[in-house]
């Protein structure tokens, strides 16, 4: 028997290679259809929500996460609002990236094209799931989504009326699949499903994303942890530090670009470190010190060595003082996540080796960690940000959903 | 207590973090000493040699194998040609890949760096050793090499050799680590260092390959199996037709880009399906046909379902009639391994059709499959052909053993 996961699999294999060859314009006006869709359904659609989320009081989910499923007017038309400015965007597909002339005549091109299938395992919010397979179709991809059991009602009216909308279109309705099946064992059938699917991408927190990275076998596009540091360097200016610090650290502490570790040199310390605590104690952060740290400024708590690996999520920071930029460095190798990374000096040969030698995603001179993102960046979309090094790094736009393909143009060549 | 794996893969990661900053001539100055004590080091290197082919011979290892374990004189100065060559390539390192300047005055700075840590395992080639050193020093990477115990003389032979050269450089030592212990708990080991991986690549045959992709947690550069397609449409110029069939089937049939399966358009086969087919065998070609290729050519064995998914890797073929371009690419979805696609015709439609829809790594015009690699592409190095999708696909050159790492410029900007 074929399960659920392998019906749907292969079904949305086969219409990748129909969807592999839509225009961009075919695709935009898919993409179109579905945001009117989307408007049109918003009664049924946040139906199904109320029961999602009358189940999950029923089950004593923290009004946080409820919070995240509740769809309403006002979140959809945003939804719907988000696939216009999707429509505007470049399509990243076809490009010729490459060309090369041989001598015997030969015509190479590299040029990008979809990845194929994009499956998508992910956690409450149900508008991962318009977003997921937005972006998917946008870059020519076929997508297999894998919601979260909490969000399911909600997933499936989503999906309906995305399916609703492509019926009208070019584009095959089964180039977006939902997984109703939300157990354990159809996510590890998901994780091995090499025969349909070419990328995995997990959305959710650390643990999601470790179980995606330590058992799929399907290739994954890995969005991490942000444990990231700003270093203060001997020569840093007092008021863009504070600036930084305050904006790194509680402008929105729970994302993944928030700073949770400061490095600081003693010197500096020593002139403006209590300043700086103030500030950052005044603005609500809880300060967990190294010794150093804690004799000077009495409010601090002691810093235990797990501190300095712990994404806080939250307003708490650690504070260490560091010998130099090198020891900086280091304790960053030891315990960052690659993420972004910060130093502030008006010293240019210690912000170049501090440049160069982090080993991160991002690394910045005296601006705030929190720039790292697609948006930002000014790539108008944003998959997640890749804490890998394979495929792509940093905030992933569109084209982070490609791939190339070698097209060889020849006249009867062959190889001597 | 620390094993061999865990301090050969903290060394290498820390070694990274100094490469990672070495300038071209740093790295080009280390590459042409290595080249150079390759020399000097000769008999050394080819009495370690001997011990290898002794043991092998003692424990019955094919002729074979025994010949592409085997190094002299003459192999070992086209090691050290190998090397110049690789000396004078671009480096693919330190490149501006996109610049983005935001309102704000942030500049934003994408360029290229070393991957880090580069783990390659592979089979007997001891040249494999000094091609994968090399390669990952000439991009700023530092290499765990984990060689077969079929060739361990040999190659803790070639990494002193290569220990010795970089002594007298600015690369560390410990930026090439080669593992003495090649039994499979080892391997096991290397797939689930994450801690000090970057990337690992397995360089082998197909059993070496799925046991990496299916077990390795670290991030994975696949280089695939080829069971490469020629599809001779109804339009097919007959001349081009037998030369590209010959030549990519039978100029080096142990390859992973030779052709393994004839696609052909049943009109097309009835007027040259006998002598296309009788060419073949004069060149030493066994034909595996379909019922109405062993009724036409009473030379050909019939063809299980088997035989269509098989990479032969021999004078050996598989040959089938399809009544049309989207069978023919259809068969090619269900059997073919996404390496290289050919499609004989005169129809430009047709042939546009097939490039696009094909879903393969290389896809040809009128021409033989045989050119898919990075020498004929004219890279001048190759890492190997992936068949993946994710960071690099095809003919893979010195770029796809780098990564991007975005370094902003502010002056206190902070996120609003």
């Amino acid at each position: 028997m074929t399960s659920e996961i392998q019906e749907k699999g292969k079904r949305a294999k086969a219409a990748s290679y129909v969807l592999n060859i839509k225009t961009t314009s075919e695709k935009n006006e898919a993409l179109t259809k579905i945001a009117e869709q989307l408007l049109i359904d918003q009664q049924a659609i946040i139906t199904e929500n109320a029961k999602d989320l009358a189940k999950g009081e029923e089950q004593g989910i923290p009004a946080s996460t409820l919070d995240r499923i509740m769809l309403n007017s006002e979140r959809i038309t945003a939804m719907a609002d988000a696939i216009h400015l999707l429509v505007k965007l470049d399509d990243p597909v076809g490009k010729v990236v490459e060309h090369i002339k041989k001598d015997n005549g030969l015509q190479i091109e590299k040029r990008s094209v979809p990845l194929g299938v994009i499956g998508m395992i992910y956690e409450a919010r149900p508008n991962v799931t318009v977003d997921a397979a937005t972006l998917a179709l946008k870059t020519g991809n076929a997508v297999v989504l894998r919601g979260s059991s909490s969000a399911k009602f909600s997933n499936i009216a989503l999906v309906t009326s995305i399916h609703c909308a492509l019926a009208k279109t070019a584009v095959p309705t089964d180039a977006v699949q939902l997984i109703e099946d939300t157990s354990r064992e159809t996510a590890k059938e998901l994780f091995h499903l090499k025969d349909y699917l070419d990328v995995l991408i997990p959305r959710g927190g650390k643990a999601l994303i470790d179980l995606v990275v330590n058992e799929a076998t399907v290739p994954v596009l890995e969005t991490g942890a942000g444990n990231c540091h700003i270093y203060v360097d001997e020569m840093a200016d007092y008021i863009k530090t504070e600036k930084i610090c305050l904006n790194a650290k509680t402008q929105r502490p729970s994302v993944c670009n928030a700073a949770e570790s400061l490095l600081i040199h003693p010197a500096w310390f020593q002139t403006y470190g209590t300043q700086l605590l103030t500030a950052l104690q005044q603005a609500g952060v809880t300060i967990i010190g190294d010794a150093n740290v804690c004799q000077a400024f009495e409010a601090a708590l002691p810093a235990t060595e797990e501190d300095y690996g712990t994404e806080y999520l939250d307003l708490t920071i650690s504070v260490k003082l560091v010998e130099n930029v090198y020891e900086a460095i280091e304790h960053i190798h030891q315990y960052g996540t690659n993420h972004s990374e910060a130093i502030v000096t008006e010293d240019q040969v210690v912000a170049d080796t501090f440049l160069h030698s982090v080993d991160a995603a991002a690394v910045y001179h005296n601006a705030s960690t929190r720039f790292t993102d697609g948006f930002e960046f000014g790539y108008g979309a944003e998959i997640g940000i890749s804490t890998q090094k394979l495929h792509a790094r940093g905030p992933m736009g569109l084209p982070a959903l490609t791939s190339t393909k070698y097209f060889i143009y020849g006249d009867g060549q062959i190889r001597v």
